[in-house]
């Protein structure tokens, strides 16, 4: 069974409820029931998780070094510093997928700048819930074809 | 019927022959195939397209305003510094998903710099040519839920 | 009953110990006394918090967006960095004012740079534990001036 | 008789009349009353002025060298690049408190810098009118405490 | 006769038909034909022009170099990056008047910055259609005057 | 009548003195001169001033609030570091445009940056006095036209 | 007895295991029992500690201001923004020592920049395991030679 | 037999005419006959090209990489820019050597920078047409050295 | 007989109060009056002035270009951004020496870029009251060989 | 027997003369002496050099290609600048460690950043001549160790 | 006679023994005998020179303004900060060409940047010790067309 | 006796010879005259020496430690990059005047930037042999007066 744990970091909680225009009315529940749904024919099984603690996101990702087949991190306005993270993302052999749920290019200067992206295999932004799963279906299809990348 | 235009910009003619270890070894024409099918199976279409030239590329985006749905663009190198392209697509008013097979983020400095990024709906980098497929996906998927965006 | 959170990020605990002639002599514990002092007189109350952690003040100001009609934060070295906790703020509605004991533009090139000054109602630097007190007269005044800002 | 000269720079004469949705309502003149009506209660008094020149407000920090316990500054837009009006403030002894009406931290670029700053007591930006009152008090209680900084 | 060349760059074909609150509503045609009949007017003649491809562009003003008196160029985007275009201008010895529709100082940092302006007589921004005729007749004013600069 | 008013900076009452080959021969009476009869056709009516204090101009550029139909403002070197002056434009609601003899983008790097720029309707440089009178045309077009941009 | 607290930050607990060509094949727990043994030797005590979390790491900075003579600190990633930590460091009074395993300016840009470095007493990178053993030896000099820096 | 594809960028059709006391004052088609004739004593061929249009240059950068042992180019303007160019010549295999008639380094600052450079064998710029002969003679003694680099 | 313009900028008026460490105990009146008698021995004759005022500076630069073989500026703080005062020295003829009372370059950062310097015969800086002396001399030593420079 | 050439760059000869808060009391040759000493305990000798020319400095570190197993540098101030230096020891194959008696990143912007660090083994700073010591102690001791690094 | 002074800088001594993937395996003795047999074949006399000290190649490069038509300098890595070896190439008024053997555009970004290319007849790298031929046929060539340039 | 070391350094033995237009016709021999001669007159004898090198300037500056009341120094090029320089000057106690014959302000940008004004009393430039001799009058001035500063 092919285990991916997706990752969500501050503010992610509030998805659907705060600033709408700009990330869309789904829930993180409703996005992690797409996930799960959507796994589910792909034969893959999803952990879901969220945390406002930089420390506690690096927690998981050491953890998912064991066990998972693949990581798909959203790690909110951490993307743009937590250099921390980002070592924590090398230490881990996982394939990594970044997503975001708006385009990062087209808003404040400072959030089109990732210090995450450079150690990920790829990156999707700007197509809201949708980007979660297409990152899903990339890293299975990934994982059957022997672990990509 | 959907229609997508997939426009690639230059030196994308020669993917699977060059530095196959960033862009793998499938070709331009096999990509292009895998999107006609895929799209086929989606209920929609792709017009395929391919040029070195930065004028040509342009009056390929001034043509997706009519009978297009959405537009796939990989512009290749011109993505660090065409902001004529870049004004072309503004002026369309069709939603762009900007697609590269590397992860531009994990290259030379210059590359993880996008004029292009800021005016498209999305981005999708470094998962190969999955990212055109997703791009497809996430484009008909908008049209089918009235126009996206 | 006029609810003001007060919110005091790292190393806050130790004001009134550690560099006075920076801070001041006033310990943490006397300005949460000064202030909720203050309040009584103006009619609101004030709930008075500090952590270390990044992650802790990110669910604090979560929180705040039920039952309180302001709040005061003193981000700490947070400041200068934490776009995270700048974004918890854009996504509380609640008004917010940046409070500093010490003039953080007469000190080093870097603390002259706020990451949360941006998305705050104001800021007040410099000023020592009544930089606290105004900032709460300020708050209390717009609330009752039904809201502010 | 504590006195305070409340110095307002360029184009402050117009508050009220422009871009009030940045500035407030208020007119220079309602200020002035409302601080005036405030030193009162405080056993206070303020000495109100605008100009335009900027010679004009460097003579008129020279000046507070005499007879003055406080001078509360709004540089208007001179804040960003004069060095001769920070030289000024330098060269007087008295505190300083430097105010804006507007949070000049969420607006251009270059507003959110200040040359004035790091030769101020501190700086209250954001809070409309109410900026100018709370500096007035705190310069007054600064005072009565033995003149403060 | 005094023969003016006109050249219009990428994306100016779209004139009038996309972002009209920044470019106004007259096509390019229409600009075409009051500079025709302004010139006729003045005793000249403009060759009006226009080409999405850098390449052309250059052809055109090498081109400009016998038989016309001076160029009108308005160069789209590529005023901002294209150094090929900026050689040409200086290789040819015909005087130069940039235009543009819209004021490029008002709008993004990068429009702010014309690799353009450097080689040219003199630059006209952010008066619509009426820079061109402005343009045009300094230009004639200069040739009557013998030649100008 | 259509009332414009003209701007002069610092050190402009040299032109014709001073640097001829970069400012030209016409001494800043003579462009009065012109702009007053090119007015009289134009059925409208210019106000000429010149000052090397920056106070005087923004009290001109605020005393055009009331009777003016336009403002042509020459800042002079205060186009560089003014924000002072460029507030006040801000503040006054007239349309501007800003005009320079020579072609500020070919001379000194600092030069080539306008802090006026952003905030007027249009730019003309390097026309000599012929710019000021086609600033007028375009003001007084943009007048009868109903007030223009 | 001289106590010495040795802090180690953000995926230093993976030490052994990750990336074993820039950090060496030590685990955290070798590197630890290396400095009790030499510690013991010295006539000192060591207490080793390792989290991921930025606020725990702060927690001990402070817990170090009693009872403890020295402190070793490995910031991992943290050193290359938190000034939280480097707030927390210059209000302890004690003596530290900043160790790096790796040579941090033989690596990427921003790994050569340390936000922790002005406030130590000292400096000691790519060196391994060896540098914590240095720096243990340095400190305990200096307490003996009375409280040293 | 060795073949050497010469490829001449924008404007460099004009040399020997335009700016002579930078570019000297050979023809392009003088350095042409010049290079047939030091290629026939070396016992090789060149094919050499001028083109205007970017999209031709990487036409031609592509063809290279079929039936010819090395590359001489002179990119003009474009050498500051054109990431596109410079993807093409990474992607060919022939050995490349870049030459500039002018010293680009004594010019204006922006010239100083090639984006070209980095991915050539080697660089010669300021002798003139020279340098193409040169570069020639380097290219195949290469080649006879069995491919050189 | 040899006019020498002695002008003084902003803040200037309080040298001898202000800052003695920085700039010394000698007042202004007395700079002036070693001035005068130096001037007296040199067969010259000396005009002190001193304003803060910046658009004063420049009338009188412009006053000094009739009647005066030199001048000698310290323009204060408008030293830094002052372009208006620039171009006023440019247009004038007179040589000119920049003087400083302090070692401009061993202070705050942006005192060592000086605005004016470009323009002057020669600056002196760091010899306090002597500095004045220093300029004379060597203004009236090339006065006498016939206009220096 | 192991050999560890000590090199000590420009006004290293006056360490303990001079600026002694920054660099300690302790003479250059004294600091010699401590490291014979204890060279002889480990099994080791020091060739201790000191010279102000940077060529010197050039021709001992290629001399220590042979017959020595380390070396132990303090550049001095041209650690800032001198890339022939750190060119020098990257032809030298002897393993590196750079010592400052200063903090370095504690002092004037400019010394935090070592252009020869890079290219050494590790770097100690901040610890006095206790930082040649320990140096020497991690040469001998991956010495030993079969060459280290 | 035709005399050329060709002068190497810091480590060029260790050619042929260091980094030989990128200086190849000549050794400069063997370039130098290279040099002298093609000059006699041209009819002309190298005098070849090395040294790491910056302070003898200015010594020599002053020296080459007697007796000598051309310099051939490979300056080391001093060609990124001696601007006391560009000094006295501009002091010399003989004819100078840089030369590299590597591509110092493929490598480190500060050696993309040469202080002495301005000053230089023109500039060869990436070719080896083929560079240094090409520059003395190219200084010979231009003597004997009457001193070059 | 006052001692005065004047020391100049790399190509200034040139002075005289080359640039007149910048340095003046003046010998370096001839300034040493005039130096001597006004230095008789003051009660003061000068010590006047030139090197190319650098280490022999450092050498120098320490030896200007005993015997010496003051330093005039010249640095040639190595003004611009010569902390090693700067340090010596630091660690001598000796008053420090730099001078520069031309205006090094007006001429290239990287010419504007000493790194050795910060640690002089004054600088002196753009006065020609002047300077040197105004330099001397401060220094023995200050001696007299009991050592400056």
């Amino acid at each position: 069974m092919i285990m991916i744990m997706v990752i969500n970091g501050p503010n992610l909680n509030l998805t659907g409820e705060r600033e709408t225009h700009l990330y869309g009315n789904a829930t993180l529940n409703e996005i992690k029931e797409m996930l799960e749904e959507r796994a589910e024919k792909l034969g893959a099984k999803v952990d879901f998780r969220q945390s406002n603690h930089e420390g506690v996101l690096i927690d998981w990702v050491q953890e998912s070094r064991e066990g998972f087949q693949g990581v798909i991190i959203n790690p909110g306005a951490l993307t743009h510093y937590s250099y921390a993270l980002r070592d924590a993302l090398v230490a881990a052999s996982t394939p990594v997928i970044e997503v975001h749920l708006s385009n990062i290019h087209a808003r404040e200067e400072w959030r089109s700048r990732s210090v995450i992206s450079p150690v990920c295999l790829g990156v999707i932004c700007g197509l809201g819930p949708q980007g979660y799963l297409l990152a899903l279906e990339a890293l299975v299809k990934m994982s059957v074809v022997e672990g990509g990348a």
